[in-house]
């Protein structure tokens, strides 16, 4: 369809591009130095009141579960109640991978046995959360991929699956703001998975709720609470909701959670109490002073989405410019969360992130969004585009979308 | 022995302290507030210096084995090379947990497959560490105990099950200051542990340092390299060396490592990749500028040392006084570390540990110190001076002084 000569245009700018060396990384949802900024008071420590209000001193060992107030701030975050909750340290994938190695050596509540040496299996939504399939893959957990709409996995997929082998023990769910599409899951998709029929009797959901509060505008779309629905179809045992304040405060230090019915949360107790005397409480002290209740997280999370928005606007706008008139690929465009998910013509991914990292823009590797690194149509590729500035921003999307001009003529797309 | 006047003139003091309503805690080897205060200039957190010499903004992921300085820091700490190490979060228990996990659920490096499912067991000297053997029962390890003695482990015994039996994977160390015996390993012990030779070729030894440089008097007995010791004996992938500083600055928001052979590093840092983004930064860059070299740690433990040391020196000075004469007990006398172990005749720990708990004073429950809280013998008492004060710890004394004598008394052997 297009002439030579907008070929060579499109290699005359990239080749102009190149020259300049540039190094932009867009591969990873890191939040920026302005984002970091916004936490500064937490830097400054609990100083000389390291007590928490009832009394316990947060520099000594105790309280396995985590400081009371912040047990009950976090549980509200959830949506759990105040025995439904445990605090972890600064990682949730960490509480994740720890609740699926657990899982593997001893079972869970309503498990026969160890799920080791039984075949467990877990779905895996695609394009999905590279940590998630990592875990699984690590730990030797098959993973079986079901596709991701714009209201969440396939229902009818997932519960076909799950209904028919019993060695399908889970699916990872970020519900909210998804990694990396951006969509949140509709209430029919939390009923259906809180409902549906499994072979296993000791299936999980791991409810990966990373974005919780992680809008880009208001009037976010409401998530259904998956453990009062799961409550409701007689099936308590099946969720597990993880949340982190990694993206709300510091990304390296900030708090994990995991919540659950009581019957798992004793399970989880007995097993954090085997391998930790407790997660550290003066850094849940500094969160609990810094942001004692949901309205100031709310609030704190705005003055993110006035740095995020225009990060996300810029990149949509080169996107909407460069490809928009051309077809040879599509995106999404987030109301929260911390990417953008595109989609080539098949076959194009790698070889566009190859492009683009040739000419100094890194991208997430090609496949990272699909189980064992393999996207089947070579098409997704995941825009991280929080940490880069928006000057940044532009010239890497710029490069971007010459790489996939140029890759679509290659194979003749364009 | 004892005439029937004494017995009264017992359990008439003892009546007396009942009635004093005590509450008074040797169970743990918690920190006292003294000690705590002496790392006050943690709790300022890093301030705007949020940045660590090389560049790392420590508000940000990155860095999964730790800031560079941190790691060249604890390697010296740990008697390992740069090369050699990674820090974990706030708690070396947690690393342990997670090794011996990984290990089940994949194998170490020259294992031919997961552990689980091979009935793989451990070697545990006793009295031990209730922590460690905690794990071991709950990731269903069967438990062997192997006497220790005032130089470790009996090494003999040690060879030879570990020699016979390919099911024996590892062993549980606590090389100094031994918790609760309080002894370091000798020189031949720590030979011994490396070269001798295993039926398992994938054999782990759990050296848990907790104690490296907590001593209570001048001129400690020197601790010979385990990791140099088995690379001499062409053993390098047997030792996993951990340290803490748990028991240096804040007991629950302090620094874990872990120290080996490259080729476990490998592995180990793998594991980690999957199972966290990294440890929390802000906190080992606080620790580094608190402590920046071995000598400040050496100074600031000499702090430790002056509170702890009279506490220590209290509790063998009433044991002395009361229990001295009558031959009911023996204990230890710890050149450092947080436990004196005490010893009554056969038959005796449990009741004498409940009789003390009904005047109030709580001791580590019987058995603890023996694998699935089981000692046959039913004679071992862990006591934990550190966290209560003189005073307090002079009436518990006196109280387990008198429940000594009272139970003794009433088994005949008194």
């Amino acid at each position: 369809m297009s002439t030579p000569t907008a070929t060579s245009q499109y290699q005359q700018q990239y080749e102009e591009a190149r020259l300049r060396g540039l190094d932009l990384d867009m591969t990873r949802g890191k939040p920026c130095a302005d984002q970091l900024d916004l936490s500064a008071p937490l830097l400054a420590g609990v100083g000389a009141e390291y007590l928490a209000r009832d009394g316990t001193d947060c520099r000594n060992y105790g309280c396995a579960d985590g400081l009371a107030d912040v047990k009950r701030l976090y549980a509200s975050y959830l949506g759990v109640g105040i025995d439904e909750i445990l605090m972890g340290d600064n990682s949730s994938l960490s509480l994740m991978h720890d609740v699926v190695a657990q899982a593997l050596l001893r079972g869970v509540p309503g498990s026969d046995g160890p799920w080791a040496g039984t075949g467990a299996r877990f779905l895996c939504p695609v394009p999905g959360y590279d940590r998630h399939f990592s875990i699984c893959e690590h730990l030797g957990i098959e993973m079986i991929t079901v596709p991701l709409g714009s209201e969440g996995p396939d229902l009818e997929t997932v519960a076909r699956l799950a209904g028919e082998d019993e060695r399908i023990k889970g699916i990872f769910c970020v519900p909210r703001y998804s990694n990396p599409t951006g969509i949140t899951y509709s209430d029919a998709t939390v009923r259906g998975l809180a409902s549906m029929e499994t072979a296993a009797k000791d299936f999980r959901i791991i409810w990966d709720n990373a974005y919780a509060v992680h809008h880009l505008y208001p009037n976010p779309a409401p998530l259904t609470n998956i453990l009062d629905e799961c409550k409701r179809a007689g099936n308590s045992q099946r969720p597990l909701l993880f949340g982190s304040t990694s993206k709300i405060t510091l990304a390296g230090a900030g708090l994990a959670m995991v919540g659950a019915s009581e019957v798992n949360l004793a399970d989880l107790r007995l097993f954090r109490s085997k391998q930790s005397i407790g997660p550290d409480k003066l850094s849940e002290l500094s969160h609990l002073r810094f942001l004692p209740d949901l309205a100031a997280i709310e609030n704190h999370m705005q003055n993110h989405a006035d740095i995020l928005r225009p990060k996300f606007e810029a990149v949509l706008m080169i996107l909407d410019e460069r490809l928009g008139p051309h077809g040879v690929a599509t995106w999404t465009r987030p109301r929260g969360g911390y990417f953008i998910s595109l989609e080539t013509r098949e076959g194009c991914a790698s070889a566009v992130i190859d492009l683009a990292a040739q000419a100094g823009v890194r991208l997430t590797p090609a496949g990272a969004t699909f189980p064992y690194g393999r996207d089947p149509k070579d098409t997704n590729i995941r825009l991280a585009p929080s940490y880069p500035s928006i000057e940044e921003l532009r010239e890497a999307t710029g490069i971007l979308a010459l790489s996939i001009l140029i890759v679509s003529e290659q194979k003749g797309f364009l």
